[in-house]
């Protein structure tokens, strides 16, 4: 099989996997190959042409999702015969994936699944309780919008979103010691959406960002969805581990660093100061942008607040992502990215790109629901539910959990981390813990490598009390009869990003 | 200075240009390489390294970007000084954004600017007019399904999006001939989410796509922002030139086709049925996924309607995208993607690693609206509408444009392509006809490569008759001043995409 020279296919500037897809591709097409035969171990066919083992992985990859060929382990790749291949197609197209999306549907696949159906005590959801949206008040403030400003809502709004609502997240942000100018701030659909554009202004697919570990299981899809590599920081005590921060933003490859300094998503823990000054020092030093997702930074019910690494930034190294989905109700799709100089215009022109902006109706109503101070009145309320909420599951935690459990005491947000004792695995406890009565997100989703873990976090916001408290003895149980009966491995979700 | 071997850095496998990057600022801040030093030129570089020339070119933009090296058109690129890195920088950290991110930026800055307020006619803009907007039904719709559904609108959805919605659109599209089941559609932001999602699916950096020229715009900005390139297919008479097609489609390269076969976005015209079974012919031959952008699918106003490619499409080869931004108004950022098998999983993969699917509330309001007539019963209205504003301009075009021009007369839509009499620029008549009192989309923008165009999209959107009547009388005045005063051409506004 003749493979052209890499030097020669480095000139035509296409990626070489790809390259090496097609000509093998020719070369059955043309009869060269024929069905039945094997292609070289990857190995092998990588030192023939100087290039890495994922170069050629990925181009029997392809091949293999095309249906030209066909991998099976400790056997080989095969080009598989005619008849296979038109049965592989039948009548329908099957057109070939990117190897990018092809990563993010095995990551979707190891999503963990839930049957909320089974009336077990829902604590696995960070969606806020739909109890305590309030609905009556926004739809009203939505009625009212639409009939004042008219047809004007229903345009395309400037990429940067509703002029209105920026300016009040402006004077928000500002009352928190953050410089948020009008015009640094974009609207975009949920912190989910600010998440994938801010990975994109500063990492090309094969760069990487500097993550924390554990961290939310989110940016892991978002960063799998355009190729970037994760690069895991371990959480020690409150917050990242600072010498390996270090370490780890020294490396030119990696591009960014993606932090939730409050509340964080899965453990509920929140750094202080020193740790929050010392972090931005590092990042300083290594020259590299801090993405600080402060989604939950209207949370607050115990403590005092913490400046927001946005506020504390000199330089304009801090990238803030702020969203309505945890505090308010996720259906409106409203966040917003706080970013400075040319990252602005880069995210304007990444919007213009892509959506055009969102709902200017939804924003405008934010707006007014922000300013005529009915937000904070729902803030009041919720912050007060969460509170008593906390009690109910941190003293269940205290009741129902064996000797060797540890668990977070969160001053906000809806997240509680609970460690199991060692050496049971969350992923394994899954089933039986539903059975027992609870739902819960195991540890393993929110570990950049998916590999197995100890620890599952629990959330406040779809239970009331009672039913925290049944959960969390549910879960009590579950624990109790695993150590009993030794159940306490499952094979890894694995998943690479 | 001391670059490592090609082979070595493919080992890493990671991009390298950014590992040449790397090297040459870490010799940089290492004083190897010192201020006003001149790096190697591009050209012997990339012999020396056996690298593609724009493999160096992307390292000396980064490195540009960053401030580090200062590239002077003709004379080379430089190291910078350490006084003027300083200042360059001062206290503002600028992070390096991505080459992908750059290219972008150009893109957004070479895009044309209009001045609305100056009192031109607005013949130039594709958003509907707000005066045809039902805001009043919608508006009551909305507040209806809020009432009636809850707070179940203001939760996250599934990525799909609100089934009553897709039920609805699955009914429509059954009745236009086109088998879409109701989990084979996914709501997105407005078609231009679409086009970003569905050329993610099948295109990764550095791959092509197929796409008409001239084309939509906004499909290049798509393109470019993920930095997918466009290889064009020319329009000739009603549609692609076939054979152009079918040998483009051929290259390995060539992952996918964009194409507006119905009222075409910037020609307004439309393909015979002829046309598109050869198309999919094509298509099936080379077995490359077709994008059809049915935008203005519901915007008919003359002829017979000619089924849609998603509608000829026996093997599943064609994902097709819609809209209610053109029908109706673009500020609920609703549109559609229709796909098949595996396309649709990957789909919702990506929406959930992006931004979580968009606000219910907005999709089960549209949903409402169309099932209980209103859509249709505004569509009658605007049809008409249209009708009437596209005699008034074919009219007066007749009456207006001096010999050698040239336009289409569309079937339906609001765009009316016209060929201005050589030698003319269209750009360089931008600024006079504005003066003149019009404003029009100069036909750069829809090349792929942003050439010089003697052609022009109007729109009928936003200018009722007698606006358009005096908007086309100053286009024809400024047409003649232009060829009486030889003022023909101005600059070329490329753009690299």
């Amino acid at each position: 099989m003749q493979i052209p020279l890499l030097r020669d296919m480095r000139r035509e500037g296409r990626p070489v996997y790809g390259q090496i897809a097609d000509h093998i591709r020719r070369e059955v097409e043309a009869g060269r190959i024929e069905p039945g035969d094997r292609l070289p171990p990857i190995r092998s066919l990588a030192e023939k042409l100087g290039v890495n083992r994922d170069t050629v992985s990925l181009a029997y990859e392809n091949l293999a999702n095309e249906g030209v060929v066909e991998s099976t382990v400790g056997r080989g790749t095969f080009v598989r015969t005619a008849l296979s291949r038109r049965n592989g197609h039948a009548t329908a197209f099957a057109p070939p994936l990117t190897p990018v999306v092809e990563r993010l549907l095995d990551f979707e696949r190891a999503r963990p699944e839930y049957d909320p159906a089974s009336g077990a005590v829902p604590l696995h959801s960070l969606v806020p309780d739909p109890a305590t949206y309030p609905l009556d008040a926004f739809r009203r403030t939505l009625n009212r919008v639409m009939t004042r400003d008219g047809a004007d809502l229903l345009l395309y709004g400037p990429p940067q979103g509703h002029r209105g609502l920026r300016e009040v997240l402006s004077n928000r942000f500002g009352a928190m010691g953050i410089d948020a100018g009008v015009d640094e701030i974009v609207l975009c659909q949920g912190a989910s959406q600010g998440i994938a554009l801010a990975m994109r202004l500063f990492a090309a697919p094969g760069d990487c960002v500097a993550v924390e570990e554990p961290t939310y299981h989110n940016v892991l899809a978002a960063m799998s969805g355009q190729g970037i590599h994760a690069a895991p920081v371990p959480m020690s005590g409150e917050g990242v581990d600072l010498d390996v921060l270090e370490r780890t933003l020294k490396r030119p490859e990696v591009k960014a660093f993606y932090t939730i300094p409050t509340f964080h998503n899965p453990l509920g823990t929140s750094t202080r100061l020193e740790h929050r000054k010392a972090l931005l020092d590092i990042a300083e030093r290594c020259a590299k942008p801090v993405v600080e997702d402060a989604y939950e930074m209207d949370l607050r019910y115990l403590g005092r607040p913490v400046p927001s690494l946005a506020a504390l930034d000199a330089t304009g190294l801090v990238v803030q992502l702020f969203s309505f989905s945890k505090a308010l109700f996720p259906g409106a799709r409203v966040g917003s990215i706080l970013a400075r100089g040319r990252s602005v215009d880069a995210l304007l022109a990444l919007k213009h790109a892509t959506d055009l902006g969102g709902p200017l109706a939804l924003q405008a109503a934010l707006a007014d629901f922000v300013s005529n101070g009915d937000y904070d009145r729902h803030l009041v309320k919720l912050r007060k539910l969460l509170l008593v909420r906390r009690a109910a599951m941190l003293e269940a935690l205290e009741r129902e959990m064996p000797a060797g459990s540890r668990w977070s005491s969160p001053e906000g947000g809806y997240q509680v981390w609970v460690d199991l004792p060692e050496p049971l695995d969350s992923s394994a406890l899954m089933a039986p813990a539903a059975r027992a009565g609870v739902l819960f997100a195991p540890g393993y989703q929110f570990h950049h490598d998916g590999r197995p873990s100890g620890g599952l976090r629990l959330t406040m916001s779809m239970a009331d009390e009672p039913a925290i408290r049944r959960g969390i003895a549910a879960l009590g149980r579950a624990v109790r009869d695993a150590l009993a009966n030794g159940q306490y491995k499952s094979p890894p979700a694995s998943v690479q990003v």
